[in-house]
């Protein structure tokens, strides 16, 4: 037997009980006469005692444990003389007779504790070790509740798991695929799915009435920061409903995680917006709402005044800080430099401080009086003591810069309490986006989106203003899921596939069995995914999804720890019918 | 909104509601004055009544719909006049007012019931429509209970889901990876996991503890009939343990199973029996023991007297068919003939009669007089009325020619009652077994798995005698689960990589991650794997794992319904820098 306890057990009750303890050796401390060792596994830390006077050889053996050994002591509960209140068994230690050194460990190349020393690459060289630390372990503890909670709750409402296959078919849009070559069909290969979208949907077809399954994804990008080429969703789906019972249904779960997970009770209903008005108000479809600083038009109050810069832009954009009409010069000149910033890309920025005494102080205030200022200042509903900064030029790049602008200066004004959710629905995206460099339309959710009903007349003649029932839901500024009421009619599925560019051939050859399926009575579905990495970072309060996954790719896509990929026997090439063929 | 209650719903004391419900049509009987119409989900049936006399032109409507058309009716919660005791809805009819046709539908190309008329080829071809008939659904239903009971119990006792990747390291017993071409590293490959052993190890020596996931796992390997290219494990392994505590815990799981998804209890311990035991009591090493019918070695009894074939023989082994004294010549015969094709192999057999009246009556009674048989029957236990059937050669061959007898006995006489559960451990595995064709030993289990400590030093002068710390779980005959307790030490591990023919820089290649993660700590550690689709099939009384798989690849490996494999466009070959190479 390695253990009677664990080494988060112990109490003042469990005194005088001879008990095992297994674990590792966290720290060692010798007071001459006394060594003390504390030991830790998963559930906790337990001191452990031994005493130089009573048994001088298992003391000194005690002095030879590094950090990271493992151990296994026998000893009896005694009560501690100084108690540590940071430990829940800070009331006792082990008053140890007998100590086995299971395993020894080399001295490891960071410090496991909270602040490490190792740097990322080290710390994912050496991730068995990385995953020791508190933090790591608390995340995947998190995420392993969010799953088993996500789990019971659609449970309980009747959803089903169902488990989809992993080797599928490649997709048209293809180039995103990973692709599986199969040694007993040579020359053809699978593809690992991107989702389990279409099998969702035929099982719908199949009548399983409401199906989820928490499921590997897969996506061949290049990873931009923060992508993983294989990412975890939450995939539902389920017929016979509208887009009012998907919402409905699905708020449940996210306030069932805040209640279990987080312990935060969320009992209204999560505010919903367009995307138009999203983009009009925020510059982006899944705007953080957790501040204001909304978007006000200032072209009518801006133009004509004899600033070129304005008068040529297709849209003047001001938003308000709050109290910020007191930023120094420095500060000022830090947010325009930050503006222009490439990734960014703002030609520049403009600003009117208001001032406590009721005049205006603005970076064109060659341009403009203090009463059109004053205009500014009143449209954008500014007070005394704010500050606008206005950004201008064309529609969308305007927005998109602003909205950029509006997060910072939420960050900088302390705006975004990590600890403060606010989910917000986000209705009716457009069904398609234009790709300028293919010159053609593209699904903006996918293929599979259901146009919304008043505006299927105009699919074919103007194809970019049709809506779809297409719907995302942003938590904090973060996209965490998204989804759709389905089509569920052939001929409309071929008409979307139509616009979409497919040929006949192409379509049948693609998707040729859900085209088929719709024919054999497929009831109206709809469902919704969630980016289950996305999600556990978003309740674990931290930034990055690569925190959540246990063996995590860096961002050329490679497991540094295991080193893949890597190459492969010219023999197994042989038998899949393949040959490497260098690019030119 | 499409439904105010499912199909499976309605009672009596919910007469005169006003409902709308939706789903499929079942079928339809035209009584003449009346129309009802049998409308299916996955939770019941509910029958519609339709009037000529009140509402002709809605009676009408009702008369043209097709089995399997989608539709939405409206109407008031009535009483049947003749009940139906079959239906939990029986009681009650639907009065419809309102009639809308969601979807048409063709007439399905097999028919949706329990006996279809659809072959396996037509139903894999339309599996959506297949997973529309009872047993499919009822069979991914159990799969999904299966898989939530089995993580709240193994929650309950801190077991942690942690999710290992899928784009791994292909490995030296790699001919049965699927690989994965990177576009991002042209010329390099992952490999799709054949299980996450390397993982679960790491996350002992990352602490965790106590691990399990239930997972996907990929083997490239020439289908036998009922594999999978793709397949699910309930994959374990906890830290600090003997192969005692493993045993007991899955024990437990198992038990936790059969009561919640069975209502099946089972309070003893697991029986238990070595390899060695079960390889020379029923030739075995997953033996059903629903029944008894152990071998009989009658070596003694039965050699040298002048009955060539057994003296020549290893071995000469008998079981007891008991009662089955009496077959006839041609019942005989047929068994003869049947341990004689090729897929069992045997020269022949020999039988014993034993007549009710004492006597003998063998197939070779020219050989043995009736005091010999009667020698073999005491040895045997044979009484009166029962049959001995014998066969003899070489002690491997006749062993399993005898196990394959043994059970088809089995199945003629009754023995193995699909309602009955019988589960055992079998303990105590060989360390590795001789590869003829190779000339070389291999991981009976797989190289990680730990010698038994009294073993270990003979591992390199006799290593084929090296029992192992490897425990399978078998129940009714059927291994549905395998694990060991592992190495933890490098060392050893090295000794272990230098057995089975790694050279060190092999070793070093593809495992050094892990030997590299023994010399940081590693606790003592083991654990064990569930096959899924196979435990799923043994619950549901069922031979073939493809019935609890929603959509399953045929022999050959591809999905008939969406044509997977296939061929990948030329382009997407030259970004991962292949060609394509055909076999010469």
């Amino acid at each position: 037997m390695h253990r009677s306890h664990t080494n988060g057990e112990l109490r003042l009750k469990d005194l005088g009980k001879e008990v095992t303890l297994s674990g590792w050796v966290q720290k060692a401390r010798d007071l001459g006469g006394m060594t003390f060792v504390d030991i830790r596994d998963r559930y906790g830390i337990t001191q452990l005692a031994f005493n130089m006077d009573i048994n001088p050889s298992l003391c000194e053996e005690a002095r030879t444990l590094g950090r990271e050994y493992v151990i296994k002591v026998r000893g009896k509960v005694i009560e501690r003389s100084s108690k540590n209140k940071q430990l829940s068994t800070g009331d006792v230690e082990i008053d140890v007779t007998n100590l086995e050194i299971l395993n020894a460990s080399k001295i490891p190349p960071f410090t496991i504790e909270d602040e490490t020393d190792g740097g990322e690459e080290l710390r994912m060289q050496y991730r068995y070790l990385d995953l020791r630390r508190n933090q790591p372990r608390k995340n995947l503890e998190l995420r392993h509740k969010m799953s088993l909670e996500t789990r019971k709750y659609l449970d309980e409402i009747n959803f089903m798991e169902v488990e989809t296959p992993y080797l599928i078919k490649s997709t048209p849009e293809g180039a995103r695929d990973f692709v599986v070559p199969s040694r007993m069909n040579p020359g053809q290969f699978y593809a690992l799915p991107q989702s389990p979208q279409t099998f969702k949907q035929l099982l719908m077809v199949s009548g399983y009435d409401r199906y989820y399954q928490i499921v590997k994804c897969f996506r061949d990008e290049d990873l931009r920061a923060d992508r993983q080429p294989e990412f975890t969703q939450i995939d539902c789906e389920m017929a016979f409903v509208e887009q009012e019972d998907v919402l409905n249904t699905f708020e449940g779960l996210i306030k069932h995680l805040f209640s279990t997970v987080r312990g935060v009770e969320i009992s209204e209903h999560f505010p919903r917006m367009t995307y138009d008005e999203a983009m009009e108000k925020y510059g982006s479809d899944k705007p953080d709402i957790r501040f204001g600083m909304e978007f006000n038009y200032l072209n009518s109050e801006a133009q004509n005044k004899g600033f070129s810069v304005f008068d040529q832009a297709e849209v003047v954009l001001g938003i308000v800080a709050q109290g910020a009409g007191d930023y120094s010069r420095k500060q000022l000149d830090k947010l325009v430099d930050w503006v222009k910033r490439p990734q960014v890309g703002a030609k520049g920025m403009v600003y009117v401080k208001c001032n406590q005494d009721g005049t205006y102080k603005s970076s064109v205030d060659k341009f403009y009086s203090q009463e059109n200022l004053s205009d500014w200042a009143s449209k954008c509903g500014a007070a005394q003591g704010d500050l606008i900064l206005v950004l201008s030029g064309g529609l969308d790049d305007t927005r998109r810069q602003m909205n950029e602008l509006r997060l910072h200066l939420g960050n900088e004004l302390g705006l975004r309490d990590p600890s403060v959710y606010k989910p917000l629905w986000v209705l009716d995206f457009p069904l398609l986006e234009w790709d300028e460099e293919k010159a053609r339309f593209h699904a903006m959710h996918h293929p599979f989106t259901s146009p919304k009903p008043t505006d299927i007349e105009g699919m074919e003649d103007n194809p970019g203003a049709v809506r779809a029932n297409a719907y995302d839901l942003a938590i904090n500024g973060v996209e965490v899921g998204g989804g759709s009421i389905r089509i569920h009619d052939r001929t409309l599925q071929s008409r979307m596939f139509d616009l979409l560019g497919f040929t006949k051939e192409e379509a049948e050859a693609q998707f040729g069995f859900l085209m088929s399926a719709f024919e054999y009575g497929a009831p109206p579905h709809g469902g919704i995914a969630f980016g289950f990495d996305r999600l556990c970072s978003l309740f674990g309060g931290q930034e990055s999804i690569r925190d959540f996954i246990a063996f995590p790719k860096n961002n050329s896509g490679r497991d540094v720890m295991i080193d893949a990929p890597s190459s492969i026997d010219k023999q197994q090439l042989t038998e899949l019918g393949l040959k490497i063929s260098p690019l030119d």
